[in-house]
């Protein structure tokens, strides 16, 4: 039986899925091209914070370490919509108790590498970049960024858990016949700002919220950090009118948040040197297909299905991968000759669901929750779903609290739903009548 | 002025390339991976015979080697098709002084490469694979294949014309934020076969057509060749129950052609051996963008636009590319900062029209052709279009007689066409109404 596992990657998903493998008893070499955060002051790469939901919750479960994480998570328990004349809404995410987490992803990733190496089985090589993968014979080769040094692996397992552009993937596709591969980019990139804790370490916004200040074609949002800062990020085309393109100097930098953000530019302070230091980046989905060659090698996580951030479920959706993984192994008794073929054919159609979902989401944070007939329409929904929970989840709900519910089923049922409400938003009188016994039965009848 | 060009790939677009540049003072080099296929007993790679139509012509003409090819061309005037009953029909492809040419891949690539080394300005480096492409510095690494020495290339022009699986590609993507790249490939593989030529070099089949046996969900083409025989080619779907897995045995195959191709066995006495020593190829369509970078690099032919064969378009559009590039040096008078942005926005949405029409003809060729209800519309289109030829050019007619209309433009007039030919076919008893004048003005009236 093979005991041996190489995963390339020791990111979030990388990381945790060597926990749940070496807890199988497997011996885990896990190659990591950057070098060890924890000895680092580090800044983490781009996105400094994550909304954790349902899916990710039970991975960290399965590791043994939700309790740790949730003392250092926020939660928001909905969005808080800033409007451009500075009056400001509040949207439940669902129910009361529900909520998504704001986590740092430094404090996650920090704790898992922890926690694997704690497991004696698993090792984690940093500073070593992927050059090759000998797919035929399972050996691969890394380069080590400090010393030159070329390192050979060889393994009974592999996986390519090391992001949107892997160096895994990359190398077996090249040695694939007839992989489908997408990659395409959102024309919006994004850049990180800052609002920084008011006195004492207090938050200068609504901490328990996810802010957005939706303005049709962009948008910026803000999550907050256990220390009172607010990570903000501002989704921009990158050419046309309103765009990075056309924020070039500080004056028209000023002039545009000025302008769009106007109850944001005094909490701040940093604005114009952050805008010019931190980078604006780019938003890609990519799609592929096979995830699994030869029975030994898989990809995982945003290796297998990059999405954009506006669903929150990119860290949710790879951590799935690994549950669901691992309950294949399970039903599978480490048969990888039935586990693999059952990964990919289960999880293809979920990552494609998730990746159209995000995309989907972009629009509605954006530009419809500033739109009041969306509003009313969210209001019908949650009404309709409290008084019968067993006919109606709402498709965010279904996406960020029902892991028991698959993204592909998720985008199906959201897409039924969204037919039956573009009728009921039709008729004549709906804002006098939305929460209405006849509005009801029309409901009823649809479905 | 920038005069010194890298191509990679010495193929067909390459080599006319080279050609084209070398007139207009360029001095080029181009590195091809293979070796001189002009010093070999070669195969030819995959394909070894190839349609050639108008848009091709142009860019022989362009290079003065079209009355050349013009000799060992096989004009094929329309589809001449094999039903399974062994029964025959022939369907021209435009009006009677219009045919595609079977030429040889080999042929054309050789004579195009000996015109370019008779340039004097044009070097063709053989056993070149290409490791690395320096961007921001134009500099590019080759491996000769058969000393293993390092080859390194420092340019002002960089062209990659390395075919579908473009090496220039893919060390492009790799240093491009934002690349946008999708690779799909059909579930058909194909498979080359041959028919032999009949005593003293005589055709078995009629020479000046191409055959077709449509089955629905696969079928056989045979292309004629100067010396008497007829290459076939098989496209099958690689998995079900008519299949490449299901064509294991020998006994498997002879009983799939007996009752598929009854006419055609006969005719193919090395069956069964080329059957299992030919490969199954795969059929893959690229679409990318952008096609150029830093106004120094381009991709050109199959390296940006790879496309499946259903419409004999590949190297024709490749062609196509190349006429149009020269074009644009000509206008833009040797300004590449205007060349380039205006190459990449004419050909791309020529490029993504030809993968769909390609796509969509293999269901035409494969299914359409066998029913008559196609036949009898195709009928009723050309009467139409004898009498009325500024009004209506059939799609057909469009992407391979008439290079001054682009095929974005082909592909949208196509599908009107279909719209109004979609109600025709609709109207009852058009089998004996269909050369009438009610049908002439009512497709009048829908114009």
């Amino acid at each position: 039986m093979s005991k041996n596992v190489t995963i390339i990657g020791a990111g979030l998903v990388g990381s945790l899925l060597s926990i749940l493998l070496s807890k199988r008893g497997y011996k885990v070499n896990i190659y990591e091209r950057r070098s060890d955060m924890r000895k680092e002051n580090m800044s983490a790469g781009k996105s400094i914070n994550l909304a954790l939901s349902d899916r990710g919750w039970r991975g960290l479960q399965k590791a043994g370490i939700a309790e740790d994480i949730k003392k250092i998570a926020i939660p928001m328990y909905g969005r808080h919509i800033h409007h451009k004349d500075g009056s400001t809404v509040f949207q439940p995410y669902g129910r009361e108790d529900q909520a998504i987490y704001s986590v740092s992803r430094g404090d996650i990733n920090k704790k898992l590498m922890d926690l694997a190496e704690h497991q004696n089985k698993v090792n984690i090589h940093f500073n070593m970049r992927c050059l090759h993968v000998d797919r035929p014979n399972m050996k691969s080769s890394f380069e080590n960024s400090e010393n030159g040094k070329i390192v050979h692996d060889e393994t009974d397992l592999l996986f390519a858990a090391d992001g949107a552009f892997s160096a895994g993937r990359l190398a077996m596709q090249l040695q694939n016949d007839r992989f489908e591969y997408n990659q395409h980019y959102i024309d919006c990139g994004y850049k990180e700002l800052i609002i920084p804790p008011g006195e004492g370490g207090s938050f200068k916004l609504e901490k328990n919220a996810l802010h957005i200040w939706p303005r049709g074609s962009f948008m910026m949002i803000a999550l907050p950090n256990p220390d009172g800062n607010f990570t903000c990020t501002l989704f921009l085309p990158f050419e046309g009118e309103k765009s990075f393109l056309n924020l070039q100097t500080k004056e028209q930098v000023s002039a545009f948040f000025a302008s769009e953000f106007p109850d944001a530019v005094p909490l701040m302070p940093t604005l114009l040197e952050d805008f010019f230091k931190n980078p604006t980046s780019s938003l890609v989905t990519v799609k592929c297909f096979p995830w699994t060659f030869d029975n030994k090698l898989a990809l995982i996580g945003d290796a297998a299905h990059a999405i954009v951030p506006f669903y929150g479920q990119g860290m949710n959706c790879g951590f799935e991968d690994c549950v669901v993984l691992d309950e294949l192994i399970e039903k599978h008794k480490e048969n990888w000759t039935g586990i693999f073929p059952e990964y990919q054919t289960l999880r293809k159609p979920d990552g494609d669901a998730i990746a159209d979902l995000a995309i989907a989401n972009f629009v509605e944070m954006r530009d419809k929750t500033a739109d009041p007939k969306f509003i009313l329409q969210k209001k019908i929904e949650a009404r309709f779903s409290a008084k019968y929970p067993d006919k109606w989840i709402p498709l965010y709900t279904m996406v960020t609290y029902s892991p028991h519910i698959r993204y592909s089923t998720a985008l199906k049922e959201g897409a039924r739903q969204q037919e039956i409400m573009d009728k009921i938003m039709d008729l004549p009188g709906i804002e006098n009548k939305w929460d209405s016994e006849e509005i009801e039965s029309k409901i009823l009848t649809m479905l």
